[in-house]
């Protein structure tokens, strides 16, 4: 049977669209767009077509405010450790929330290593964050605020626009990690009025290894990478040409085909969700009913082990993973699931769904149905499962 | 006419073998490497063989000491704020070279804003550093030496076994930028004897924005890129699978064919040196006669200016540079030729020209051609020439 990839917020298959792109740039060939000859004219000219796609998806007064980066971990560096460094005469004091991918909690780490210190809000049994918090936490020596757009394992939207309000009444910069949601749901750097954004090409369909990060112009950020002059001075290095090259197509698609993409994924996320009970049992559906990612669903199973479904279920060539592929081999419970007041046995039996666009209704019956002989299989091994239902009787 | 690249030290065209395995892997698509199913493994295996060619090309003890990076860049700053941040309880004093690239020199001088100290020790008129002076630069606070393996601009190759001998004594962390070298020259680390070394791809026909830094095992360095737990935990982000792929066949075809290469390139620059004053006269070469890059030939010709030979010879499709394209565009004469004791004007007047693997000695011959046009032309127009040819009579 073919492979059903269930897991798209780990990794994207390339568009045909994309892939093209790229081998072509491939076979022609480029020249460094920091070269004054013509090869590197080329360069040059393909390097900015990629720059006002992307910035166009995300509608940035101008391409300018789009740098180039190597993924979404790098936007994230850049922008916390960035902004931190840049503003330490205004003080060192960060707010962020409890569900933050690690890219933002590890550099803020760092940070308080160097002296800073950190406020983190908490989330709602949702995952929200309320923006009164943030208010409150915002002091006289706060430089950044850093909060995701859209939480990747519970997939939960948080209120942006209401936190941009309060940090630029503060003056205080805006850091959004926006990683699982620009390319897949709308986004308007100017209507949601952030200072920086950052965004990663793969989930919308480009190549990994590829993303950027908005810098509105007027912001005080450090580059991380600095040397030569590219990026208009904000990231220094030899451009991944091949890669920015598919990934300006995949914005450009991303754009186009947005309506569609969120009409095919609520269709195939409210059959999952209508058809669950009819296959297994005992189980909380995480993240907020209304304010969430269109594509994914996260689902906690009791009485078994996240991780075993995952292995149970690839042996039938189904993809699915219980949490962020960058936190994979971690034996720590989801900090996420547990900021949502899930208890450590119900955060070990989650199970992260991520739809595609090459998903279709079949595939959603075709992993409940894998799902519903797993969850039986594992019940059956489970002594938790056999404790709780014994003392019923 | 073919365009003729004489620039390869800003971008080498991908070899065949490099750009089919990157084709490939864009037709096939993998998938993530940290995921836990079958598509994250294949992804897995892909990147771990890349990690092995790699680790060969440089002779690492084990592939795990290679880490991927977004280029030569990424690498530079990994290894300099890394290693200085990571090492505070030890000192905050840093010592470099005054002809490094500018991805050290910025490194350092953020690092200088952080308040740390850097001494920077000349060269001589060839752009070699005596390691005498680095040993009496080194101080009991001292926690990095970082000096290049081969100059970008001049071609000059640094005496880094000897340097490594003074810092391994003195117990101080010593980087290497090697992104010039890695590919051209046989590089082993563990023969140089460093603890870091920086490397790119596109020098050895790899993709641009993908490069290496080789760790020695148990060297104190803070990653640049903190969040997921890629790259044993030391350089987080989802990795730019496609270009690494690249890197791995471009890294295997270097060390297959180094030998046969270096003849290539020695016999072209032979060539090139020997026909020169055939063409035109009043230059100086710069860089060192004897350890030197076998592919680049710096040359300053007096009473004009390099930027317009630049322009000119890409008038007839040739591709020369007159400095690192890092840093093209800036209006400053370049640092190293300064240091190594040229005159402003003269530094003004060079031409860096680097052969690759498709050039023959015909391309020479085109080239120099071009060359002694060019030169007269401008020489025509040029004040400075003609008041030194004034007075002569």
């Amino acid at each position: 049977m073919n492979i059903l990839n269930l897991d798209h917020i780990s990794a994207n298959q390339l568009l045909p669209e994309v892939q093209d792109a790229m081998v072509s740039a491939i076979r022609m060939g480029y020249g460094n767009p920091s070269s004054q000859h013509k090869m590197g004219e080329q360069g040059s000219e393909a390097l900015e077509k990629a720059r006002e796609s992307v910035a166009s998806l995300i509608n940035c007064a101008s391409p300018k405010e789009v740098v180039f980066t190597s993924g979404g971990t790098e936007s994230v560096n850049h922008a916390v450790k960035g902004v931190a460094l840049a503003n330490t005469d205004k003080g060192k004091h960060l707010v962020t929330s409890n569900i933050e991918h690690n890219s933002v909690i590890r550099s803020m780490r760092r940070l308080k290593m160097m002296g800073y210190q950190v406020t983190s809000v908490p989330v709602d049994e949702h995952g929200r964050v309320n923006p009164d918090h943030v208010a409150k936490a915002i002091r006289d020596d706060t430089v950044l605020v850093s909060i995701m757009h859209a939480n990747n394992e519970i997939g939960t939207i948080e209120p942006i626009e209401e936190i941009a309000q309060i940090t630029r009444e503060k003056k205080v910069t805006f850091h959004v990690d926006a990683v699982d949601s620009v390319g897949v749901l709308p986004i308007d750097v100017q209507k949601l009025g952030v200072d920086l954004l950052s965004f990663a090409s793969n989930p919308f369909y480009g190549p990994t290894g590829v993303g950027g990060l908005y810098i509105r112009r007027g912001t005080s950020v450090w580059p991380l990478l600095e040397g030569g002059i590219q990026e208009n001075n904000n990231r220094a290095g030899t451009e991944n040409l091949i890669g920015i090259i598919g990934m300006g197509v995949a914005a450009e698609l991303a754009k186009r085909d947005m309506k569609a993409r969120l009409s095919q994924f609520k269709r195939l996320r409210e059959k999952f969700l209508r058809e669950l009970p009819n296959y297994i049992d005992e189980y909380i559906i995480n993240g907020h009913p209304e304010y969430c990612l269109p594509n994914l669903v996260s689902i906690s199973v009791k009485y078994i082990e996240g991780e075993s479904v995952v292995l149970m279920v690839d042996d039938e060539d189904i993809e699915i993973s219980t949490r962020s592929a960058c936190a994979s081999g971690s034996l720590r419970a989801s900090h996420v699931l547990l900021s949502i007041g899930l208890e450590f046995a119900e955060a070990q039996g989650t199970l992260v769904i991520t739809f595609g666009l090459e998903n279709t209704e079949k595939d959603v019956v075709r992993f409940l149905t894998a799902l519903k002989e797993t969850v039986k299989t594992l019940r059956n091994l489970s002594p938790l499962y056999k404790k709780a239902h014994q003392t019923e009787h």
